[in-house]
């Protein structure tokens, strides 16, 4: 009887790493550990799943009705794997909140889930390095959260003129919207999601839609439009902005220039953030190739993040970097090293009656830290070299009858297409020195 | 209005990683990764969510029926959160199955879910390394499990009487069962569940069960008993088994004392592993401490594992270690290390004027690849000092007016509770060289 076989396809939107995908991945990974750690930031981690109610609160709606992967439990609890890390920080933030000595420096990079239309660049799934940083209220929080997101990227071999920082303020267009155009709040709230997707809809699209929203103020598209392109030094004739915001952003600007950064940033009220949570500063990067021409990732402050769980205030910074996205810039740009097997020596077996032999020599090899593949089934000597190539190995540890004879080994170094009789010990020690170049 | 806090509270029968859990967790997927890439082993990992028929054919009925996270996505696939990690890795080698270069050395460390009633030790959730090695039918593939399954723990510096490895052959039961008590392949089954939860029922019951699943075969309880303790040697006394099984059985253990792990591994044919994945040799390593004597992990050979997906044969061989069983193991024995914030250099901030003077020493040291936590809040040194104490931190870099008059700086070793001034050229020498101790 022949049984129908399963798909060996993935689950849609979501990917396999093969070993060679997951060496890319722990390669992005290990080099924005690096950095945030350099900071003193610190790694946590929540579980995947997590009480519905915690998206419920704060996150936009279209991802908890229609995006989140939710479902009810075995005990009847309303549940969903996470879409996004901010909750759960705040959530463990808050629980400790007395005993964490403050600032608080955290990192994560979560797998998060969304149940969207999967298309070009779009998943299911991704990893997200979170950065957060707690209980600093001065704008050198910001200053350091700045700092951090563009190492991240230069510690990738990203150039100066890969990538620009666009910076704002939330309160900017709130108050324009409040005092310089009267509007609502709700109206403002609209208007502000319309800008967010400005860059996505026609020009002709986003005048109606604002025209629509606001149909008691026939100028304010021009008056947004001049709004969008102000300069900081513009700032204070600007009419209903505080004295207070327009003071944090001069004061930031003026500081990222003291550390190196004023080639990096644009100050540019046209940055929205899609998210509820920011209250504050927001910034967004963006890869200036024009072939990868789209928002990297962002951030900003968030003042009120842990108010669902208690009511203690604490001020956050932080942001959000998709490995996804990093993925597509690096390429874009020509930043992914080369990632293969090169530390790893392999050992043929030419004859059962050597594999102690072999084995022997594989477990001094793994003491002295070098990875070693032992071949565990005797084959022609043609298709074990064969088999070393296609995996990358760089060398290949043999000793035959002869060698066996003679108490020596024959090291082959595939990288310089070289070959040298010697001890054992010799071979070794030959192997740990390139290692450590 | 006073608005209703949510708990801070994680879903039931999972743990948050705070910044201390998460170093003990990094630790130990570090050295596990460490040991497994020594044996030429190369991660991978696959999406959380797959299709629920992935489980429905080869996981027990338990898991799918009572344990799984199981749900019905927005378009309306039935799909399940990853309850182990084998079907996941069957999938993913049957579907590249002639372009991997054979043997294939798999290892990965999911994140896998079960609905459990928490308990002592019993988790919703839990990390578990996966050690595969596909394509060796030779006992060499068990000799390497072995030995690398041992090196792990040997690793984290188990003693050698710390645990033992126990091993078996899951034919031998079956070859018992059909040709020594003439049991039918239903009862053999049943009996073997029985045997699996021996140690967990008393002897009563376990007497009990054994008669009711075979009624017909009144002597039954002694025979099995017998076979449980015999012996290597005994082996060929035993009516029903086969040559080759015994031969295996010998060969394995005889090459096992070849490369000096005789000492570690006794043959017990009571081991029987619940899955229904193996067909071959089987193993279960214990603690020996009477505090944690329990199964810690095992394994054994699999000899139609991608049968679900594929025509074609592939042997497989291999292991799985899970972080909770592991970290029991390790706190028993007295085994983890200290892990602190030992790494970090904290520079403190006494007047918000010498911001920028810190900051750029704070980029200095980076760019050396130290960590530095930077101040962003001027504080009295009392506050300063107290913070970097709590946060473990081992040095403190200093710029205050007096050191700015002499262009120095002081720097703080908290570990031997010295102070040194010097330039900061030296400071970060002298940093720089401790780290590299």
């Amino acid at each position: 009887m022949k049984e129908k076989k399963l798909t060996t396809e993935n689950y849609k939107g979501t990917r396999d790493f093969f070993p060679a995908d997951m060496k890319i991945r722990n390669y992005l990974f290990s080099v924005m550990k690096k950095v945030v750690r350099s900071y003193g930031y610190e790694e946590y981690d929540g579980p995947m799943i997590e009480s519905l109610d915690l998206y419920r609160a704060k996150t936009g709606e279209e991802i908890v009705g229609k995006q989140i992967y939710n479902f009810i439990d075995k005990g009847g609890r309303e549940v969903a794997i996470r879409p996004e890390m901010t909750p759960t920080v705040a959530r463990m933030v808050a629980s400790k909140l007395r005993d964490l000595p403050r600032p608080i420096r955290w990192f994560s990079i979560p797998n998060l889930w969304r149940y969207e239309q999967p298309g070009h660049g779009r998943l299911r799934e991704h990893w997200q390095l979170n950065v957060d940083l707690f209980g600093v209220t001065h704008h050198y929080a910001e200053l350091e959260i700045l700092s951090l997101a563009c190492d991240i990227l230069f510690a990738f071999g990203a150039s100066r003129d890969s990538f620009r920082v666009k910076v704002s303020h939330r309160a900017l267009l709130d108050e324009f919207f409040k005092e310089g155009l009267a509007l609502r709040s709700d109206q403002s709230h609209e208007v502000s999601k319309i800008l967010d997707k400005k860059n996505k809809i026609t020009n002709e699209e986003y005048i109606s839609l604002v025209n629509k929203t606001i149909p008691e103020n026939p100028g304010a598209v021009e008056k947004i439009n001049q709004f969008l392109i102000s300069k900081i030094s513009d700032l204070s004739n600007i009419p209903g902005l505080k004295q207070e915001t327009i003071s944090t952003l001069t004061d930031l600007f003026k500081d990222l220039e003291s550390i190196g950064l004023g080639d990096m940033v644009d100050f540019d009220p046209s940055v929205v953030r899609g998210f509820d949570y920011y209250t504050g500063f927001i910034f967004e990067i963006f890869d200036t190739s024009p072939a990868n021409k789209r928002s990297l990732y962002g951030g900003g402050r968030y003042d009120n993040l842990i108010g669902l769980f208690s009511n203690d205030e604490l001020s956050g910074t932080g942001f959000g970097l998709g490995d996804v996205t990093l993925l597509n810039f690096l390429q874009t740009h020509n930043l992914l090293p080369s990632l293969s097997n090169e530390n790893t020596v392999f050992i043929p077996l030419l004859d059962s009656a050597h594999f102690l032999l072999c084995q022997s020599m594989a477990t001094k090899l793994r003491n002295a830290g070098i990875a070693v593949d032992l071949s565990l089934t005797s084959q022609k000597m043609g298709k074990q070299l064969s088999y070393a190539e296609k995996k990358g190995y760089r060398w290949i540890l043999l000793q035959g009858e002869e060698e066996i004879a003679k108490k020596t080994v024959s090291l082959k170094d595939m990288l310089n297409r070289t070959q040298e009789e010697s001890s054992f010990e010799n071979a070794l020690e030959k192997i740990s020195i390139e290692l450590t170049k």
